[in-house]
């Protein structure tokens, strides 16, 4: 990545978004360094039967996105938060040419909701169906043995265009991401997917990947998908996770590898919190992919965490076009607390 | 996978085999809703000594398959299970016509039985020789430090034919599975074993590859397998498992992620149960590689999974072949006490 | 493999150096039988500030190597280890004829230190600059959060050399081993560095792959590092890892997966201990990438384990070329007490 990478928007291609109804704001007044005083919150339990509508459509420049407002598709679709024992019911509205569907990883579906052509679970062009997506916290079956929950970084995507398997639809970009939490479960303050896509980066062309910014000490979530052909291993400068459920250590006994660096292929996902400069400061520090011919062509893009004053040691935006900032910053501030 | 996908028999292939004498069937007599409501049969301590015959051996159709019978090699060959503590003494029979051997991943073995060319663990056409494979119980060294066991979902393949790394041999499938015990470890009531060897699953040409058959509520293993040269993403529908020993969460406190699609290269294995159709119900769930090229060219299977009166809701089999019911379901009723 | 792969030395190559001073070598007189029975070495606190030196120099063979003294570069570069608190500042001086630099993953340093283009951390030939590394043990965050320590199995390369990431510089041998303990880790008796660098062990040819020499019951580390472009699979024969921080059981309650194959990615690392020969005995144990290609055209090396007597059973080393011993062991003794 030459200087000219700097040459790009912050985009807002990945960002949270306030998934059902507004974001409750209340922490919003607290400081970084406040926050860090008090402890955080928590995701509360679930049980909640919530309705959205979502819309597959086709974006200006030929790639297809899901949105939950008419003309609102982007590319990843919107982040969908759930707590364990929620229960979703999914309008969804085909505004695109051709069928396609909605398949989800990680939660609970009959299987009329599968998303398949097999299943009949694809939808015409024109077209509406509902699919109901459920979860369920951990606990102890009849038979003693434990149950998991379904608390986890998972994500959605189109199984029917192009082929029977999605191809071309996640190609051209119908995928996004879901976090289903755990009551309990520490809540970020932004909360930004990368999604790995063939070549790409929430499907931007090399060396245009979108950049990311927090302020020193916010709680920055990264919900990490890869979708297409390829492996890749994501990487990021400065920063670590534990390589489990929540990529948080739950404690001096968790005895999960802390990593920086993480192989992956297509559909599989996983999500961590850092403290944005966390023991090493405001900085312009680099993802990306670590193949290297992969980060040669411009796989790459950076975490940018400014100083409160909102300065970042040693990042020169000289080449910089201007940013789109507010929405453009990337996440969703307080994220977290969208839908509830 | 179009709808001619399900133009294919349920196949035996990669079926749980009783490994040795006949298979304990004291709890057959259960079904699933009532085994839900007592706890699941576990392993129970191991320590026996065992003896076995193994063939290797030309396939009608030009492949290379291990088997315990002359006449009866298989691809995969069959699941051979231990429970930590147990020695096991295979007299290996190789009617090829050329060089092979028996090579293990994960037990205890002197170097003798190492099955490669290097350690002269090679049988020539038609000789035969005796592999031992033994196996401990996890616990503390003299000094302390903890040692762990034996335990997890193993495998055995040739490191002979073609090359000195069994390539040949791997490709036309000389491979199966291993599964070694804890005591205390929940029995499945059906093993099935998934090995995706090239672009193959089970050696079986795209489009063609195996279904597996369980009922809503059977305690269902897993055994996934990876071959060969390339990487792949093991995905199934509506069931998870957690990326840890046994595919189960300890309980509450176990950090593992949770997750229904994983990345696998040459040589990697891994098991876990599932509870048919738990959370989800029955239907024909998919199982895949998610590598988008991958399951296009047909690396796609079905879990079929059955309500009590067997069957299952949108899965229309109008264009399948007959089936081979019975044995052909693709696994071992109560596989779990095969030898014991 | 055939037996002309025999025809190697044994190498140096990625052999643990002395970080930093001398090695203390108290517990040399102790025979591992001996050692077997009194509770190993253990990393004792950190909080040193240390300082060292590291030259980038161009090798006789056209390759590129990290070293403590000049002409002292190898490939890999030298073992740094740091015990979590410690403070490492390392006076860079790059003696090849192109800009070069030294990233770090794992540990904290402030974006001056990354060692890339970006950020300024690049050091043009001749010249010189100090990165500064720092650790940090684990604890509480003032908001009752977990913080992760700083312990791993990391390792550092260059990101200058060819392209911003670095890519001429890795593929000709810029990279190198870092381990960080945590008080009470358990202490190896040596350490060995494996470095799959595209189709190369070590930018060695295919089939000239180093070999480590052990003695049955030394407790043996090594440090696995994946780089360059494509993916591989880590295999060894007869030994076994917890795919876990530490590659060791925490004991009865960790539910790590144990392995004896591993899937990595370019920039991936992991490590583990191994009793030499437990449970196996002595003997020449191949270690080698699983994908088959990648292992017929030379990707596989031997794990030496003699008996105390210094012979390996099965091993005949009669096309052997002369051995480089001691230092050509491949290992430093007591390696892990370098630098303290």
């Amino acid at each position: 990545m030459d200087r000219r990478s700097f040459n790009r928007r912050l985009l807002a291609g990945g960002a949270a978004v306030t998934a059902i109804g507004a974001a409750g704001a209340t922490s919003l007044s607290l400081g970084p360094a406040q926050a860090a005083q008090t402890p955080p919150r928590t995701a509360p339990a679930g049980g909640e039967v919530r309705h959205l509508t979502m819309y597959a459509e086709k974006l200006a420049d030929g790639q297809l996105g899901y949105g939950f407002e008419k003309g609102g598709a982007t590319v990843p679709g919107p982040l969908i938060e759930l707590n364990e024992g929620d229960t979703l019911h999914i309008e969804f509205q085909n505004l695109t040419d051709t069928a396609a569907s909605l398949h989800v990883h990680g939660v609970d579906y009959d299987v009329a909701s599968d998303g398949t052509r097999m299943n009949r679970g694809h939808v015409e062009p024109g077209a509406t169906r509902t699919y109901t997506w459920r979860t369920h916290a951990p606990g102890r079956r009849a038979d003693g043995t434990w149950r998991p929950g379904s608390a986890g970084y998972w994500h959605y995507h189109d199984h029917v265009v192009g082929t029977d398997h999605g191809t071309g639809g996640i190609r051209k970009g119908l995928y996004g991401p879901v976090v289903v939490r755990r009551k309990g479960d520490v809540l970020p303050d932004r909360t930004f997917t990368i999604v790995f896509n063939d070549m790409t980066i929430n499907n931007r062309p090399g060396h245009q990947s979108p950049d990311f910014r927090a302020t020193v000490g916010e709680r920055v979530e990264i919900v990490m998908i890869t979708h297409g052909e390829y492996y890749h291993t994501f990487h990021m400068h400065g920063h670590r996770w534990a390589d489990n459920r929540t990529g948080l250590l739950t404690g001096p006994d968790d005895p999960s590898r802390v990593v920086d660096n993480k192989i992956t292929g297509p559909a599989d996902s996983f999500g961590f919190q850092v403290i944005a400069g966390e023991h090493v400061g405001a900085g312009a520090w680099m993802y990306h992919c670590h193949v290297q011919s992969h980060s040669d062509m411009g796989m790459a893009g950076l975490f940018l965490v400014a100083k409160p004053d909102g300065t970042i040691p040693g990042y020169d935006p000289h080449h910089a076009a201007p940013k789109a900032e507010g929405g453009g910053a990337g996440g969703s501030k307080d994220g977290a607390h969208a839908g509830h």
